[in-house]
């Protein structure tokens, strides 16, 4: 089997790689690290990324991690089903959705999600309360192009879906304790407030090989 | 003329997508926008980038922003020279760089940026002196790249070069203020520190069209 990935548990990072894996219908040797047992520390595994941080793809002699470069790694490779469009527009198309997702979403809504996480909501409060609306703006973005269009950036699937999709769901799971709700309003109820956000996962969640890529730990 | 650009004086977003029109040599309608002037925020460049930001691209009828979003657009419309290798095991090197310039180096080196140009240094020295450690280091590991190979990702300029390279000169030029040395002594004197950075910039600079992407409030 070529392709090796190291990934783990409810990294949103390295569930994208998954997601784009079983999109395009590919074998892979899954390694699931322990980031407790501190495997992402390891010798061995600093060798693959002197980051420490998953996920990691190795192709044979070929290693490779950031999982935005292994999605565009692996279209390039196995270039069925197309992530990236099929014209110069599309991609253009699917490449600003990243853009933007890194640029006005991601920093925001890790804010809010590490804290409840890791239950430091006292002392980052502050933060949680500045990072809400800015999130809450970005996904009334989102939610209005998934009301109008079935995926986010072009007629089919997209590594612009699979790199929103986990953070997405990481996002649900942390608005789902208890410590979230007084912070959290403006996102709450979730199902209510982005309808066609929450249909637009369930897509993604019909996906062939979908449960192989479901963070263990979360069920 | 099919292409038209609106970018900016001095934004290292809009400047890359000046250097890709270059480097690929195709001709455009330079539309230089004042931010002092608010043209950003006017209503005719709000209805193409209702982020209000630069830079903006305009080929016919399609409008695109998110300066990563079109240097990929311009290399699946123009492939000559390829800014995203000539390989999947290049274009993943390439998408690679600019992932973990996103990642690690842009927050910190604007972090010290923004003070150092607006004067805001006193009441944010803690902030400007924890990122120069960060920017540092990520300069150092790109020192040692360039120390071995001409360009940063692969043997020939792509799209990684051509998104670093107006960080690295906005970030020089705030250095080169006098309220910077006592902050970023980790960083200076910079030629000394980061020799192939430095002269990776002179092969950018030497590009044919390069004076024309120049920042003219820089001159």
């Amino acid at each position: 089997m070529a392709l090796t990935v190291y990934w783990g548990s409810g990294s949103a990072f390295a569930w994208r790689v998954l997601l784009a894996l079983e999109v395009k219908n590919l074998a892979y040797d899954s390694k699931l690290i322990s980031f407790e047992a501190k495997d992402n520390r390891a010798p061995g595994f600093l060798a693959l990324n002197p980051r420490g941080k998953v996920p990691v793809l190795v192709d044979g002699d070929y290693v490779l991690y950031e999982s935005e470069a292994i999605l565009y790694y692996l279209d390039r490779k196995h270039p069925q089903p197309p992530l990236y469009g099929t014209s110069a527009e599309q991609a253009g198309a699917v490449m600003r959705s990243i853009c933007e997702q890194n640029a006005y979403l991601e920093t925001p809504l890790y804010d809010v999600v590490r804290p409840l996480y890791f239950g430091r909501i006292p002392d980052q409060a502050d933060r949680v309360s500045a990072a809400v609306p800015l999130v809450a703006q970005e996904l009334a973005t989102i939610e209005t192009r998934l009301g109008a269009q079935a995926w986010l950036a072009t007629e089919t699937l997209s590594a612009a879906d699979l790199c929103l999709f986990p953070n997405v769901q990481t996002l649900r799971r942390a608005l789902g304790k208890d410590t979230a709700a007084p912070l959290a309003a403006a996102l709450l109820p979730f199902e209510e407030r982005f309808p066609a956000i929450v249909r637009w996962t369930r897509s993604i969640e019909s996906l062939p090989g979908y449960e192989r890529t479901y963070p263990p730990h979360w069920r």
